[in-house]
Order: structure tokens, then C-alpha cells, then sequence
């Protein structure tokens, strides 16, 4: 197959004449899709109605250690929840505070609270100068955006296949005091889908920072969000490293389970060294007398253990995979060998990353969009919006029908084409 | 009745001495009662588990604008959560935010975003040397904690049986721009039990303060936490007070179900113009996704409407009104014409506050615990705990049985008696 780059002009003009005839016919259709936002379908919701049954008028809402779950109290959270999400990211129930419905709620506050009040007795951050943090790119907006709004600077640095270039972060964590933290989605990263090697993570828990106060922001939103049973990334448990490496206090681990019961409605977690949760308690027993720990129970209820979560987990695979593969599938069909970008396979998590040709990403999302379907804004996987090459496309494929992903896929595997086309002809 | 400091001195050692018998005869018992904190009892929890069937396996969990609760988004909270919250506190549904579970949060939050991002574009006040929070008192400890952990300097204001001391609110609030907030409870005040007058509001809604970024912070926790159905204190609305007044800005109101449902499971509330509130929202998406709008859905769906609350609350003071008067009784009966302190009769809220002697409370607390009764530490309704009469003394009788809280009052009333003679006869 010839790429499109060894396509003489005239070829690239009739090629792009006929994608603009197919372009047209689907802007017809009035199409409304939308592959922007990591949303679970309805059909994945459906899973965890049962949940709804698991705590009746007639249920005992007591703990196992007497808490009445229905009054105030229980600033950790209940021990069972706490054993419950301890067990699925692998870590001792003793070290994990169970909050509300969000981890990004989560985040922020302990951003929010460095600012205020500093990091295990720290100066606080809003009377420093400077305060930066390393952003792995392409990654996560919702994360850049908090930083963003505390006013804090942001450094790129690049993703590699096995996680941030670890050359990078140790020399500028090393140099730099005013280097306070790094944004990580370390298994299943959004958007990349990649997961970070054991030499990362062994890297990460070595790493001395010039700055007492730095902490890795460990976001491990997808740590049992695998498409496939046969192949699944395995991911390195960072706390124990951590503590193995001299370096307990270095890392905040988040959690939730928004993507297993349901967004918005589930329970999230930190989990990280008893000196760092002291120091979240005593900020957390001023802002709340208790999580809700009614829907803790609930959760414990209705997953029992970590084999439930798993069990559950496996349903959700077998509705995400062929979204997935869907969307991969197009792309190789409509896109193979013609050189004009790149796409991820991930075995997990919520998102396909494509690279386009330099400085045609914001173009394509512009056609997309021109037919109807709605991708994550140009820029949105790097700090303060702005994608340097222009290039990174985060793909969302969990919330339209197959149906419907079919379509979206197709068009925006012609609005690559195109964009290309005119990206090839200008240059 | 002989007063206690018309008795001779030996009339006095011989009351205390018989008063020491019985505290022994109490200590024997080793009890351990507790009323500390504003807790329902479980058998007003017992009122909402029907709510816990409304949102069964089968229900449909979309709001009427086609909202899935189960899924992201919703960041103002549903329609239908903001109407009945709307209607229980007297504001239109638009301006209401609904957040999670605890309104103590929202306030927190809002101090929070006060400290590092200021009000409506004012200067963040972390920025500022010195920021100062007016407090009544005696107020509620969980206020005052806030303000401290931020570094807020307190003014304690001076509390009235129609609310604040107003002269003293207008002359600081206007000659000190480093005001920046005051704390009311102006229904059922915690611990007063007090209800601020029309003319307090009226007022409030009309102060002129140096600081533009002064807010009310107006909590409005026991709005429809009524003791009677014969007898109930009237609270003038203050938003539309404040819009009345060419001050829409000034106040923020907070509220919540936590001693309507379930503590800790309910959902809460903030109410203010739509410049605070778009100020609010600003933050609040970067903060999180959305609140948990099942819960919201379940809250609307058990109560549907204002009715239902007051139905619901009707049930509340059933079961509260006799644990009131039994106190209430118990201090009039062993403590009456004695001339050793004075205690409140709210017709609502969740505490009787209790005034000994100047330099007794502590006694009688020390006093209290040591034969098995906690009461809420000395000095806890005060900023910094710090009781300038050693005096107030804040009782919860919510929580305890009946039964309980018979042999707790007797004991506080012995507790109060033994302190005060101590004193008389000290001095």
C-alpha cells in the first residue's frame, strides 16, 4: 500500500476530492455522536443495579465493629470498605482513608490543602514563589486543569512505552525545589493506555527530590479495568516500593470506584504512608465529621471481596472490548499504511490515543465535529491546552452503541485522511 | 426556695456533703453515658430506612430532564434535589448548589476557596496579613475549628435571645476591612436555641461592610427541626432579604438532610446570588465531575416534597420533644430557685445550652465525666475554647435513651450543685 506522502499531487487531489463527496453524504445524516468524555454506556450501569437491592429497609446497617453507619462519624471510613479497596490496589487496610464519590475531589483537596496548610508541616505552597509540578504528556485534563487553577506551573515531560522518560523527572526533581509533585496514571494511562514498567516504578520510588515536600500523585483509576482476560498489564504496587526504597512518604495513591459501580455514585480512596494520612486526618477531621458510609457499606455489600470486583470487572470487559476493537479495527482498515498517524491498542483502562500527521490534530477534531461527532478538544491531553506538535486525539469509545461507533470511527478515519491530504498539499 | 449563697457556711458543707454521697452512690454505677454531640438517636435513623427501598434494582434512575443519575456529570446538582431543597429553606431552585453529604464541607470548602482564590475576584486571602471571622457566642465548635485551622482571627460577639449583638456587628464590620466573615446559626442557634428576630435579619441583610469580600455565612442547619407543632420560631428568609436590600452578594446559606435522613448519608446544600454562585461553580469544576445525584435521586423520591420533610420532621420531635423536657424538667426540679445557673428551652435545634456560675463549667464537666457522663468539652462553644466565664456549658440530649438521659441530667444537675457550693464556699 502506498502512503500518502508518495502520492503525487495530483493523486492527493483526487483522493481528497472523493473523501470530500463521502464527507458530505455523512454530514447529511445529521449526526449527533459523541467520543469525548471516559463515560460508561448505560448498558455498563445496568451491571451494578443489583446494588440497589443490597441494602433494604429491612438490612442491618451496622458494621462488623458495632458503627451504625447510619449516624455521623467513621472519618476513615468503615473497615470493611477500607479492606475492600485496600485489596484491590494491593494495599493494607490501615493505610487507605475512604472518602466521598470522587477521586479528582480527592486530588484537589490534597492540592487545595498543600496550598493552604503545606505537606507534613511544610510551608504552605500559597506563600511560595513558584510551585510547579511535572505533567507526563499526552495526559489526563482533568489533572492539569487543577493545577492550572492553583496557579501552578507545569512541566511537560515526554511518555515513553514503560512510562515518563525517568531520565527527565530524576534530573528535574533532583535540581528543582520548587518541583512539588508529577501527575501519574500509571496503569492503563489516559491517555496512552500504556501501563508504567517495574524499572519505572522502582525509578519513581527513588527519586530524590530536591523538595521535602514533592509527592507523586499516583492516579490509579484503572488498576482492574482490563479489556481482556488473556492479556492484562500488571503494574508494580508503589507504596511498598516505595517504603523498600527508604522513600515511605513520597507517594499519594488514589483511587475509586467510579468506573466499577457507578460515576458519581461510588466511593473513592487515598491510600498512602500512616505520616501522610496523619496529615490528611487532621486536616479532614475540620472539613467533615464522615464520609457517607451508608454507600460504603453498600459497596462492601454487593462486591463482598475482591473477587466481586473482578467477577464485575469481567462484565464490563465483555462490553468495552468490542468498542474497542471496533474502533481499532476502522482505523487499520481505513488508515493501514498510509502513514498519516498512529493509534494505541490498550489492554485496559478507558481511551485510544491517536497521533496525527504534526499540526492536524485541531483540524480533525474541527471535521469531526462538522459531522456530528464530538471528540476531547484540541490540546486537551497537555497542560494548559496546548499540544506542541498538534497532533494527540484522546478517543473515548465506552459510551455510544457499537452502532454508533462505527460510524464516528469512519468519520473521523476520513477526516484524518483529509486533513492529511491538505496538510501533505500545503507542505 | 433559699438560694444557694443565702446559705450559711455550714449550711453549705452539709449540702455538699450529701451531694458527694449520692455522686458516689453514681460513680458505683459505672456508667457511661454520653451527651456530647448532636447525634439522632437510632430510632429517629429507624424514620428514613424505608428510604432505603424507594431506588430499588428496577427503578428508573433518570431524572425528568432525562438526566442518568447513575453516570457523571450534574455539577449544580439535579432539578429536582435543588427544588426540594429550594423549598425547604425558602429559595428558588436556581439558586441552589447541592453538594455531597455535609454542608460542614461546603463551608469548609467555601473558606478554602476564599483562602486561595478570594470571593468573586477580591484578593485571595492567603495573601492578606490578617483575616478575621466574627463569632457569636456561644456558638458551634465545628465553626470555630474551621476559622482557626485557616488561621482566621475570631472576635467573639456577644449573643442575644434575638441573635447577635448588632450595634457591635455594623461598627466592627464597617471599620475593619480584614473582616471577612461571620458565623450565625440563625434558626435554633447551636447552642442557644435562640431564633435571630426579623429585625436581626433585617439588619444583617443590611450591613455595610469595609470588606467586599465579607459573607454572611448563614447556617441555616435546623430549619425545619422543630420541638412543637403549637409553638415554632419564625425566621425571616435572608437572601431575599438581602436582594431586598440592594445586597444580594453578602450571604451565603447552607443547609442539609443530616438530622433529617441520615447524617453522614444525606445530601447538602449552599443557596446564594447567582455571582456567588457562578464564583462557586468556577471552582467547583475543577474540584469534581458532580455530586452523588443517586442519592440526590433517592432523597427526592422518599420525600417528594416539602410535605414530605414535614411530615418526616413531625416524627423527629416525637421522639425528641420528651428527652428535651425530661432535662429540662430534671434541671427545674433539682435545680430550680437554687440561683446556680440558667438553661435554655428551645422550641427547636438539637441542644439545651446550659450558663453555671462564672469559673463552674469546667468543674462540672470534670465532674460529669468522672461518674461516667461526656459532655461536650469545656469551653468547645467559644473560639479557641477559650470560655472567658468558664460558664457555658452545651448539652446534647438526642443521642442517649430516655432512661439514659434521666440518670445523665441528675447527674449534671448534682455535678452543677457540688461545683457551685465548691465556689461559694471558696470564695
Amino acid at each position: 500500500m502506498k502512503q500518502y506522502r508518495e502520492y503525487s499531487r495530483e493523486e492527493m487531489e483526487r483522493e481528497l476530492a472523493e473523501l470530500k463527496q463521502s464527507y458530505r453524504e455523512y454530514q447529511m445524516r445529521g449526526l449527533n455522536l459523541n467520543m469525548a468524555r471516559g463515560k460508561p454506556c448505560a448498558e455498563q450501569l445496568d451491571l451494578s443495579m443489583s446494588m440497589m437491592d443490597v441494602l433494604s429497609s429491612e438490612a442491618d446497617l451496622h458494621c462488623d465493629d458495632g458503627t451504625d453507619c447510619r449516624n455521623y462519624g467513621g472519618l476513615m471510613g468503615i473497615e470493611e470498605a477500607r479492606a475492600l479497596l485496600g485489596a484491590m490496589i494491593e494495599v493494607p487496610p490501615e493505610n487507605i482513608i475512604i472518602y466521598g464519590n470522587s477521586s479528582l475531589n480527592v486530588m484537589y483537596d490534597a492540592i487545595s490543602r498543600s496550598m493552604t496548610h503545606g505537606v507534613m508541616g511544610s510551608t504552605p505552597w500559597c506563600r511560595l514563589d513558584r510551585v510547579k509540578f511535572l505533567c507526563p504528556v499526552p495526559g489526563y485534563d482533568r489533572h492539569f486543569a487543577i493545577t492550572e487553577y492553583f496557579g501552578i506551573e507545569m512541566i511537560n515531560v515526554p511518555m515513553n512505552s514503560d512510562g515518563p522518560d525517568m531520565d527527565v523527572v530524576e534530573a528535574l526533581v533532583a535540581s528543582d525545589s520548587a518541583i512539588k509533585g508529577i501527575w501519574c496514571v500509571p496503569k492503563y494511562s489516559n491517555p496512552t493506555g500504556i501501563t508504567y514498567s517495574a524499572r519505572t516504578v522502582e525509578r519513581f520510588a527513588r527519586l530524590k527530590p530536591a523538595a521535602k515536600d514533592f509527592r507523586i500523585y499516583w492516579d490509579n483509576a484503572y488498576s482492574v479495568h482490563h479489556l481482556y482476560q488473556d492479556r492484562q498489564d500488571y503494574l508494580i504496587e508503589i507504596l511498598a516500593e516505595c517504603k523498600r526504597a527508604g522513600n515511605p512518604d513520597i507517594v499519594y495513591k488514589f483511587t475509586s470506584t467510579s468506573k466499577i459501580s457507578f460515576p458519581g455514585s461510588g466511593i473513592a480512596a487515598i491510600a498512602a504512608s500512616q505520616n501522610n494520612l496523619e496529615d490528611m486526618r487532621r486536616q479532614l477531621a475540620m472539613q467533615t465529621i464522615g464520609h457517607d458510609k451508608v454507600n460504603q457499606l453498600r459497596h462492601v455489600r454487593f462486591f463482598r471481596d475482591l473477587n466481586g470486583i473482578t467477577r464485575h470487572m469481567k462484565k464490563h470487559a465483555e462490553i468495552l472490548r468490542p468498542k474497542f476493537e471496533m474502533v481499532e479495527n476502522i482505523f487499520d482498515e481505513e488508515l493501514g499504511g498510509l502513514g498519516i498517524g498512529s493509534w494505541t491498542r490498550p489492554l485496559g483502562g478507558y481511551f485510544i490515543s491517536f497521533d496525527s500527521l504534526p499540526g492536524c490534530a485541531a483540524g480533525i477534531i474541527d471535521q469531526c465535529r462538522k459531522a456530528g461527532v464530538v471528540l476531547t478538544p484540541a490540546g486537551s491531553t497537555y497542560p494548559y491546552h496546548r499540544d506542541p506538535n498538534d497532533s494527540n486525539i484522546r478517543i473515548a469509545p465506552s459510551f455510544p452503541s457499537l452502532r454508533d461507533l462505527e460510524v464516528a470511527a469512519r468519520i473521523m478515519a476520513l477526516s484524518v485522511k483529509m486533513e492529511s491530504l491538505k496538510k501533505l498539499l500545503a507542505g
